[in-house]
């Protein structure tokens, strides 16, 4: 997207929107904004103010009502939900493929795809419910893997570089390629110290996993008892910086979210996962004193559902399951993490870890407006509202019990694609 | 619904249905039985057998194939999910009315509510997939509770006696009344002697809370100091029967279940519920080993959705949190309960709870037929079913990512509704 649809870039009209806009906004989780009007140009917000000053910002940025949404009643606006870790069918068909060529693939599912997001209107609703846009690697695996799967250290090296010149090649703002060493386990040192350098030379954030389960974490220790636990073989390895996405992390220390505050490093929170794998539970609160990015991801299909909606559930049931087990005594000092605080990691802290909250994530001036604008009346939903709801009810029925029906309208980098 | 609709009974038509069944049987969790034909007459199952014997059933039981349902390819049949317990909209109604008129209540929610059942095909989905049946209690409650709800003891006996006259005269079997204390924090034990007395009289089945969560157990243990538990508090007052459904159960020690199990009383698991009010998990194992019938129910409003789809997915989660939660070195040695067996749970196992299994919760010859057309392929869904899925992945992909989109059909008593 990003202005750039199969290649072409499209003029944009320029769009102004009027209404209810909730989103994150600092230290805010969830700020509901009533009574907006917001002005977008060339995909960028210009203005977000109060609707009744509307005419004079109209004026001052030479612009008039020709496109205009005025939002009803019941109806809202968010950002567009960031899946910051997914293994999306060409990224399982790359791992899977070991050095499979590039071209079959996108032949494969590629292509098909954006054909039918352009002709499907459920298809492409579902798929931008599901995120805006992709970051693709090719996996990365030189032990410890099945016999089909795994590729030796030379080969996985040839085969991620011949991966990234396609995809570069391919100059298509929707593919963010990125490092993928599939997770230490299956890696030696020395394929990950390759693929840091990659990484570097180029530029290219990395994504990989840590300490989702118990097991895991023991094997990584007999592993590698050089290092002084899970984060420190990544650190070791130099493939820790401020690009880096971890997925789960449910058995961090204190000490291993010090290292990864302090590299700048994102965790991306899989709770849809966590529960069906039988992980664990990952401390989101321990992860944000610590000072340490953190987002929201299906990790679909280790997590059985691909929507960003059933992330945020099981984010909020995650929270509450946490606090009952940890309070046995129920002496409880701390009140668990809220839905509001799953809407942030949904959208404006997925955005930080995957290092584009200066684009998208919010709807603060100067990002990109990429945002669904929610109908919690649309006609056979699975929501009821009731005239006696307050703003704040609708909004966690939409949350808790509303489903793509209710995504009326899709906005990515300002154009409407469904 | 059982043959009657707005008080007119319906002749019904023979019907032949072919294709592959899932259902609870025995001990089997979830039996799939592919390529089998059904005969239902007069709503019951009179035959359910391989589909090559199906002219020589259909001979033996002199019926045609007039109205013959054949399911496509991936389409599957399963008995109506039974909700165990829930707070309908006239349930709470009549709760926070006190001694309300029956009529005007009637007049305000059910009446709209059949009428809409009859016109209105999605509402009428989404009602059935969520239960097919209503148990309906008069909520007593006389003391620790707000002004504008309480009753003294008498009044809420005599509202009770109301209440029960008014349904009864009905003689609509789609509502059973039920006796309803809302739980012993809310209810003197003389109240509780008393409806248990008016339970016995009429046989009327009685539904009410239980060991919820921690707090609600201390207060109970403060409340009532010469019952040895929370379970004792009901059983004094004879309130358990084989008739009983006690909602929620979580921290029932083995010895309250040994007397539930005595006195033949079921638990009805509410795991959003339980979730959502950060209440802590039932193990449902323990509950099963113990003897104790037991069902899966929504709470809602408690639980934040109404749909039975939701409380099976929670119900895993569940399973799978308290797997990970009482492991800690990863030591199992049992494994968790599975989807499987939440589904029993949602079809079978709330038919025990309920004490209607001998007529509904799953494919018996001589039970009504109760039950979901389930369309996994239908366009629009959440659903993608793949050509390499097995018949497994499809039962699974439903349970986990279907919605009432999913459901092309439902039977209630042989006669389809929707
Ligand atoms: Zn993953
Ligand atoms: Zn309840």
């Amino acid at each position: 997207m990003n202005g750039v649809m199969n290649g072409v870039v499209k003029k944009k009209k320029d769009l102004v929107v009027q209404g209810c806009f909730v989103h994150s906004v600092g230290n805010v989780s969830m700020l509901v904004q009533e009574e907006m009007v917001m002005g977008i140009q060339d995909g960028r917000i210009v203005f977000f103010d109060n609707k009744d000053k509307l005419n004079a910002l109209l004026k001052s940025f030479e612009m008039n009502k020709e496109n205009f949404i005025s939002l009803e009643r019941n109806q809202f606006i968010v950002p567009g939900f960031i899946d910051s870790h997914a293994h999306a069918p060409q990224y399982t068909f790359m791992g899977s493929g070991g050095d499979l060529p590039l071209l079959p693939w996108l032949q494969k599912y590629t292509f098909p795809a954006e054909t039918r997001i352009d002709t499907d209107k459920t298809f492409s609703r579902d798929v931008y419910e599901k995120c805006v846009r992709a970051f693709i690697g090719k996996v990365n695996m030189d032990i410890n893997s099945p016999e089909n799967y795994i590729e030796t250290r030379e080969e996985s090296v040839k085969a991620t570089h011949r991966f990234l010149e396609d995809i570069l090649s391919r100059k298509n703002p929707l593919l963010t390629p990125c490092i993928t060493p599939r997770f230490a386990v299956s890696c030696s040192n020395e394929l990950m110290v390759d693929l840091a350098k990659i990484a570097k030379e180029k530029s290219l954030p990395i994504q990989t996993h840590i300490s989702e389960n118990r097991d895991e974490v023991k094997m990584i220790a007999s592993m590698f008892p050089e290092a002084k636990n899970y984060t420190d073989v990544y650190d070791r390895a130099g493939l820790l910086n401020d690009t880096t996405i971890l997925a789960h992390g449910v058995y961090l220390t204190d000490e291993e979210l010090q290292v990864i505050a302090q590299r700048g490093s994102g965790i991306s929170h899989c709770p849809n996962s966590n529960f069906s794998l039988k992980s664990g539970i990952l401390d989101v609160r321990k992860v944000w004193e610590a000072g340490v990015k953190i987002g929201l991801g299906t990790d679909f299909a280790g997590g059985h559902s691909p929507t960003m909606l059933d992330a945020i559930r099981r984010g909020v049931t995650a929270a509450n399951v946490l606090y009952f087990s940890q309070q046995p005594d129920h002496q409880a000092t701390v009140d668990p993490i809220t839905y509001k605080d799953i809407f942030k990691l949904a959208t404006l802290g997925s955005a930080q870890v995957l290092g584009i909250s200066d684009v998208v994530g919010n709807f603060e001036v100067g990002k990109q407006f990429d945002a669904l604008l929610i109908d919690p009346d649309v006609k056979h939903s699975s929501l009821d509202v009731f005239s006696t709801d307050t703003r704040e009810d609708i909004i966690q029925k939409f949350l808790f019990l509303g489903d793509d029906r209710n995504i009326l309208k899709v906005f990515v980098n300002g154009s409407q694609v469904v």
